[in-house]
């Protein structure tokens, strides 16, 4: 970070009265940019075929198999964002059940957050992101070619709703 | 968002290509600046006298009650991020137990996490921001004074706890 985002002067960084920890002020306005961790939701979206699994369409991780995810937006609930992602993945209406848990990805400053779910229709298919969507049985999950540690991790600990 | 804090140049509200909603995009370089909610995460810190309390010390809601909790920073887990809540509002070394769960508050782009603590040692005192901590008793939580609704909700979730 640059430039201030409000009046355009250049940032620097400094601890501001109060706090602990250096961040970007303006020089000029003096406002202060704080710069959080962002959330990614999602779904472990249950059906009597299996789970719902997305292949990659775009990097990171491109062709790699996950479950429908992504940031959260401004102005969602959790749910709504993974109920959303869904839908723009696989294009598949959900309803979530309840919460899987919360996987901390602090090396990125990203919490991934993962609901069980189920389909309220049959009809999914790839969403503009994703190569192929697929229900897919426990047993026949590709785990050496999952995208990311935490899809993992969310599968496994939804091995018992299977 | 008026300036990109990459460049300096003004920035505009465009969709970019494959997105589905406006974000600030540099006329310049054309960095595309997300935004994104941000988490809250603390602490209910149970001791043998009851919770551990903070009266806030700052806006908003100054003068009213709350349990330890604040903004997650960049490179920490949600529990490291509660922790260091705990410490820095009530000067208390405590362990997580368990999440409680997730509290989403879409109108201020936040989601709220809070787990179930204990204390490390019977030491605590008010922290910086915090006018007055104090051990207080399931039966004597002043309901009233709550700050915000999301302890209001954690605190309630963790009766059976107590």
């Amino acid at each position: 970070m640059n430039y201030c985002s409000t009046c355009g002067a250049n940032v620097g960084l400094q601890v501001p009265p109060g706090d602990n920890r250096p961040r970007h002020v303006c020089h000029n306005c003096h406002t202060i940019h704080y710069v959080n961790p962002r959330m990614v939701v999602g779904t472990v979206c249950l059906g009597k075929d299996g789970v719902l699994l997305c292949r990659r369409g775009i990097e990171p991780r491109l062709g790699y198999w996950t479950v429908p995810a992504g940031f959260l937006e401004l102005g969602e609930t959790t749910e709504a964002g993974a109920i959303r992602e869904t839908y723009e993945e696989a294009v598949a209406t959900v309803a979530i059940d309840q919460l899987i848990g919360i996987y901390s990805v602090p090396q990125l400053s990203q919490v991934h957050i993962f609901y069980l779910a189920h389909l309220l229709s049959p009809v999914f298919r790839a969403g503009e992101e994703t190569l192929e969507a697929a229900m897919v049985r426990y047993e026949d999950i590709p785990w050496d070619s999952i995208a990311f540690p935490s899809v993992t991790w969310a599968l496994q600990e939804s091995k018992r709703s299977f």
